[in-house]
């Protein structure tokens, strides 16, 4: 692969020369506007992103953390910020941080070594101290699904604790004291916010909040089937499931219908984040709407305008969590 | 943010003396490499990726193109190749091509102007030529899920026509004869080839192969639902489905309940790839097994490899799709 010192040697013009032209400097002179392009043209030479960047500081890829682009809470969101990122001739430089702080810091200080001028990052692992200190080195950094509150304007977080409340407080309504929690094992603050507030709408309501109703598992299909089942192997007179996301979910209906219980005939159960899976499952899933696309889309055009120095405060920094009623609960009363 | 030029005037050297530092070149003097090192930490200075990648003509990173990662078929991929990337110390650069021949361009290119070494590229709308172009360019690139014979050792694909096959061939043998297709709509190979397969598996066992039978949406699930949809408006004796993937055949399922058949006592279904939402759906889903991990994991190592200047030819470059009997095909004979 031929190099910028080879073209400038073909053009004979000096390296500096052969920059200005790549980065259409306007003092590039016309001639050596011809030379250069014949000599590239010639060399095969492809005027490279890294020389552009070096010299304009800056490049046309906008850099997004997320914990992993495998699990479709994140797909969606990859997605949404790309929807945006589109528009506005972006492309994305994607990492997965797997929720692990050392993961997470090599991705930040990749797409910052790569000059991404704008970057949406799902950080669960890393402390709001290392956050501060990467937010002061990158104006255009915008923190999504967190919240810390000295870089307040450049957060987009979620209620977390308001929807496992507000879904634990529907089983409640609908007559049911004894409902289960299947739990993340994430140690994330996700888990934590989502199992406290299913404890609080349990004791708001005087009912026995326990961690004996608690089983966990990884936050997909198969850590779903793996918590229920160990909840079931407790023998607790449960009516009521509350899960920490609409794919545990789905693994806790599979192992109820294995074990011939009827959804919501005999057990009750409510999911988290309406993805796509919980409209398609049997019965339709009522569960928390995330409304994670908003989110992203807001969060991918505070870091562009962020990222040009545009004076920018978004009007909504910590979303509310609703309902959404489909068949998966039934009322016992 | 300062700049290399900064570091040289604040250490008292030329910038090619820093650039020496930073890319730890022998012939950068003890004393330099203090005074650079220094001087580094006073301003703050970040040696980025660009003036690396500028000197030493690599990355550390591999760039992966795909059809979209909010598809869960290419968040599987994507995952697989990270886990290779990350075995080997290396960070992935991944880009939506959303099978648009611009979208996919503009990605490739992108990736080669950010020195990404090793690449593995799911493209369907590029011609072959363009990839054998890119392919010449670029010497660490496979791809993946797609076969083109001047650099079929470079190409990891899925026999999807066999798939399709296969999959209508087993409804064939449970008794089925009126057997509809739930075809993508998006113009790519897959979509040609897996609707071929099923055409051909009706046609060998004499059953009447007609458009008729076939309905199309988007490779999800309300894709599935549309064309459902318009497959039961045309009143059709259908007794099996077969689907373009597992998504589809959740939309299908989905409307055939809100219609009131029983899966798989009126209506028997078959999807294809073996995605996680298949065991997870009521009743699980019989499918076509895509093995897109395996597949992903052979496509990262072999661009490393190619990447490195290492002789490697893949044992197996076309995949062989096989049947995953679960719960929603009855025999009817």
């Amino acid at each position: 692969m031929s190099t910028i010192k080879d073209v400038a040697k073909e053009a004979n013009v000096s390296i500096a020369t052969v920059s200005r032209v790549i980065n259409k400097s306007p003092k590039a002179s016309k001639a050596s506007i011809e030379s250069v392009t014949l000599a590239m043209k010639k060399l095969g030479y492809r005027p490279n992103a890294a020389a552009r960047a070096l010299v304009s500081q800056s490049t046309q890829t906008m850099g997004v953390l997320v914990g992993d682009v495998s699990d479709p809470f994140f797909g969606s969101m990859v997605k949404a910020i790309d929807t945006i990122a589109c528009q506005k001739g972006k492309h994305l430089l994607i990492g997965n941080g797997y929720h692990s702080a050392k993961k997470e810091r090599e991705v930040i200080e990749l797409l910052i070594n790569n000059r991404c001028e704008s970057l949406v990052i799902h950080s669960k692992s890393l402390s709001s101290e290392e956050l501060l200190s990467f937010a002061r080195e990158a104006p255009g950094m915008v923190l999504i699904n967190r919240f810390i509150p000295e870089i307040s304007d450049r957060c987009i977080a979620l209620d977390n604790h308001r929807g496992s409340y507000l879904a634990t407080e529907l089983l409640v309504k609908n007559g049911h004291k004894h409902i289960g929690y299947i739990c993340s094992n994430h140690d994330i603050e996700d888990t934590h916010q989502r199992k406290a507030g299913y404890l609080q709408a349990l004791q708001d309501n005087d009912l026995i909040a326990s961690e004996t109703y608690i089983e966990y598992g990884s936050p997909d299909e198969e850590g779903g089937e793996r918590a229920m089942t160990n909840l079931l192997a407790k023998g607790l007179p449960i009516t009521a499931i509350a899960a920490y996301n609409d794919h545990m979910a789905a693994g806790t209906l599979s192992v109820l219908e294995e074990n011939n219980f009827t959804i919501p005939t005999d057990i009750s159960i409510i999911g988290f984040d309406n993805s796509l899976i919980s409209k398609y499952l049997n019965p339709k899933l009522t569960t928390v709407r995330y409304p994670i696309q908003m989110m992203a889309e807001k969060a991918a055009c505070l870091a562009l305008k962020l990222a040009n120095n545009i004076e920018a405060k978004p009007d909504t920094t910590i979303f509310a969590p609703t309902l959404v009623k489909r068949s998966s609960v039934r009322n016992i009363t």
